[in-house]
């Protein structure tokens, strides 16, 4: 796979087929015809079938697929199949929002918390102890970080992010209301909470005229 | 505007120009090219003055476009001129980080949180007091609500979802990792944290082929 250049397109529908599929896992669901998988992920049969040929396939004529099979390939292509370690910076609530939800599900588990407030020093989150920002970069020496979520104030994102990509940090979930200015070796997802609620209120406001819902649907997805 | 029909690609893209053009203005920027725009948002000059055409243009030859002038239309366009009442559905951590987030810069009012969970009854976050759920349904004859915030475990997702709508709610904005069924008068807009996780898990893990910290970054704009 490694070898492959796949759009961004099948790469954010990649974790909608997991999640989907871990769904039809947890009800006893062992295989699933590209129809049915189109009908419950309101994706074309042909696209799931394009999507999954640019990781060979895994389907069977005649048979669908095997959905607890599929499940695990998609999972080894987002590399769920490793336990990957990610820090959080910032440990107001969004962030201790993050740390009390459960990401090693998905094989990602919190190691650390930071923040610059002193009366948050030492205060544990799903027991973890917050720790203060002066004291990453020791950390950082002594454990291997993949992701660092980013909950600062927005004032704090770019020199933080700076900061952690000089750190050797190389994949950065952006939860700050602004766009990073880091190079691109480092990776970085945002979760721009403002221009969702914005979209929302668009297509809520004009849903009159067209399916927008749908519409607003499908576009999350693809 | 509203009889026409603008592409969902155009309208994700509206709330990153609102929020672009916002940070121009407080940092006292009148006036800008739509080639400065373009370099800023990473978005070719012919792609937003196509944007900008759908909503007829705003831009003068020559001059470019009045930051706050195109701010204040895009902010119409976008619904954020009027006041618009939010409720919480899940006072867990998420939906208490969400309550403190301060949406009201963008025109969003939280007026209510609500939980099953008796022991955060009469609890306040911001100010407001978590209400129980047997209390939502008079409390949305009483008051107006555009958008409710789905902040619930999994597992609650789908019949809370089911709920609202039966109460005449119209935009449910869900945090929880599942596709809700709702029909297509409500507009749904997901945020699924699990999804935007794997997604930057897979391009951190395959960023030495391609420039996915740039390719992500695009997908999450387009």
């Amino acid at each position: 796979m490694t070898g492959r250049s796949i759009s961004p397109a099948v790469i954010k529908r990649l974790p909608r087929y997991y999640r989907y599929l871990g769904e039809l896992l947890e009800n006893g669901v062992e295989r699933i015809s590209s129809k049915e998988l189109s009908n419950g992920m309101k994706v074309t049969a042909s696209q799931i079938r394009q999507d999954l040929n640019n990781f060979g396939g895994f389907g069977q004529q005649g048979y669908g697929y095997n959905v607890e099979y599929l499940h695990s390939e998609i999972g080894k292509i987002l590399g769920l199949d490793h336990i990957q370690t990610m820090i959080i910076i910032g440990a107001g609530n969004l962030g201790q929002a993050l740390a009390n939800y459960n990401f090693d599900r998905i094989g990602f588990h919190i190691i650390g918390i930071f923040d610059v407030n002193p009366r948050l020093e030492g205060l544990s989150v799903r027991g973890i102890e917050i720790q203060m920002m002066d004291d990453l970069p020791a950390f950082l020496e002594e454990n291997r970080v993949h992701v660092a979520a980013l909950t600062v104030p927005k004032k704090s994102a770019r020199p933080i992010a700076t900061q952690l990509e000089e750190l050797g940090i190389r994949a950065i979930w952006n939860f700050t209301p602004t766009d990073l200015h880091v190079s691109e070796e480092v990776c970085v997802k945002n979760v721009h909470l403002d221009e969702s609620l914005m979209t929302l209120s668009y297509n809520f406001r004009n849903r009159g005229q067209e399916k927008y819902s749908y519409r607003s649907y499908m576009d999350d997805k693809d």
